[in-house]
């Protein structure tokens, strides 16, 4: 039971933002840009960094929902997003992700963990500002929403598999679909 | 100097929203209507819950920016915004709203760490559910907020009284004056 009456057929976010539509409509276009609008970053890489934040978070709705989303994306094993906490240790993501990702784990604990090293890492690998930007945002982005579902108490589905099956169609639909 | 090339002119959010200014609309629509929207929380409440997570946070910017919106919407004395990450003891806020900063502060740790006895007390304070459930999300919000000012390191006034002088203005403009 969520801690507030919630609609009982809408999994995590869905439930409390079901509330208010207006709120709901804003939200969904300012993840769609963020998320999967025209960046030098592609929807996987961004995908990744708000699963990783959200496992960091122990948010279990939005790591599979967004891990799934991530291994449509990029199209690898699901053992690699079962064991995303260690995705900055693969060699199959490049060094500027893994530099941009050290970044987002920084921002899961404060802000002000973000170290000027860090930054210079992730420069020195190639990243641009906007990339910086992106990844700060991100990761912020999901700290917001890994609280918002799991301050509520809201359902998910324990069913993994499940979130994997809705991932293509989710992928196509985008983040405005119930707007 | 902040982590990125940024606009001197532009303090805290300001800076980073302007390299994006499609998500600056719509991350400035979202909170007008969350922080400024039709409400059974005033908008000084709702300044209030952002300004205590904001301090938890310590972020600087953000404290000072909403911390003068509180003092301007609630005409209280500064000595009350000065120490607010103890505002849940004091007797100029209702039981109401203490409970409600008492889930907000949880948030602001972890959405796992607020309680059922927690809701349950604001719930016995008079606490509908949507207002339960808009203290989560401006508490998750201003987690957002608070990661993205500190995590470029923005740059930031640390004259208290410019920001106590410029609050009405921003009051009487709202959140989306930049669009």
């Amino acid at each position: 039971m969520a801690h507030i009456q919630l609609d009982p057929t809408l999994p995590g976010i869905l439930g409390p933002l079901a509330l208010r539509p207006q709120l709901r409509k804003s939200l969904s276009e300012f993840t769609e840009q963020l998320m999967r609008g025209e960046n030098s970053l592609t929807r996987g890489e961004r995908e990744l960094i708000g699963t990783y934040v959200s496992a960091l978070n122990e948010c279990f709705f939005c790591e599979q929902s967004h891990g799934s989303l991530t291994q449509h994306y990029l199209q690898c094993d699901h053992s690699v997003i079962e064991n995303i906490k260690n995705i900055h240790e693969s060699a199959l993501i490049s060094e500027k992700l893994k530099a941009l990702l050290a970044i987002a784990g920084s921002v899961q604990q404060s802000g002000k963990q973000v170290t000027t090293e860090q930054v210079e890492k992730a420069k020195a690998e190639g990243a641009t500002d906007l990339e910086i930007n992106d990844t700060v945002l991100i990761a912020s982005l999901f700290c917001m929403f890994n609280r918002y579902v799991d301050g509520l108490d809201t359902w998910a589905s324990q069913d993994k598999d499940s979130y994997r099956r809705h991932a293509p169609q989710r992928a196509e639909q985008g983040y405005v679909r119930f707007n």
